[in-house]
């Protein structure tokens, strides 16, 4: 199935002069939305499975969650300050202008368990480089990141280097 | 499956005296997670099935999106303002203190569609019933609202008057 084709672009959002990648014309079609999860599901038990699936909020949940139906596992949320109410583990990182923060439950991995973070959209790659710190730092194990979109333009993938990344539906140019 | 034993209470979270259910020891469980989304599914078959799941930002995600899945239609989130990038539908509510506005993309939906909300938790009901007059906006028929959590004592039901309403696991009491 040709996933591209069913991705909206919206000239001018959020701001002028940037073409915005709108996925909600996938996921509001049914065929295409099951498509692009089994794919990153077969994806990730080509690679011999995971143990857990990570998805950044808020996007990220929307892939994340039945890649972890399909496959039996569990979700596990990264979101922003304050939103997780149990005892979290953070790490902050740089934007372009400024810096943010990411937060996981510490009891939401166990040591050696093997991870994957599903997310929308591979940008300049800094929420998932930061993502993959937090999982590291509760000792899970990283074994791939995949996205449904890659802007390949960003060069985000250069930011993750020593890690499987894969994604399904590729932008050479804005 | 006994769902209510995989959600964990936290004690003076968001402020002091609420205890917080958190459901993302319930998510982490994949066991727990496919049990809660497969009856969920389940629940809307026996209903005649439905062509849309909308979930609203951000929990809503989380469930919505692998029913959605599950069932093979389409997901459509309702999001806060300025969030979603082409024509939206617009919706303000009343809180105790002050308003809130939720948006939906204007071609999201089609008249005559049967769309179920799915959401983790029916409180005092205002989210649900604004996502709900979105939908009717639209032209859609909200056939179900289900929930995994629902805080009885808040009394969000009878704000739903009308609707096919449906939670997997009820608190009675704070």
């Amino acid at each position: 199935m040709n996933l591209q084709s069913k991705i909206r672009n919206v000239q001018n959002f959020p701001k002028p002069g940037i073409g915005f990648k709108d996925i909600t014309t996938l996921l509001g079609d049914g065929d295409a939305f099951k498509f692009a999860v089994d794919t990153i599901a077969n994806n990730l038990e080509r690679l011999g499975g995971v143990d857990i699936i990570v998805g950044p909020e808020a996007r990220g949940f929307i892939l994340g969650t039945p890649v972890a139906y399909k496959l039996g596992v569990g979700f596990v949320p990264i979101r922003k300050p304050g939103k997780l109410p149990s005892e979290v583990e953070s790490y902050e990182y740089s934007l372009e202008y400024g810096t943010d923060i990411l937060e996981i439950h510490k009891d939401a991995i166990a040591p050696g368990q093997k991870v994957a973070i599903v997310d929308d959209l591979l940008a300049t790659g800094g929420t998932v480089a930061a993502a993959s710190k937090l999982i590291e730092k509760l000792g899970g194990e990283v074994v791939s990141l995949q996205f449904l979109i890659e802007l390949d333009f960003l060069k985000g993938r250069d930011k993750l280097n020593g890690y499987e990344v894969n994604s399904l539906v590729h932008y050479s140019a804005e």
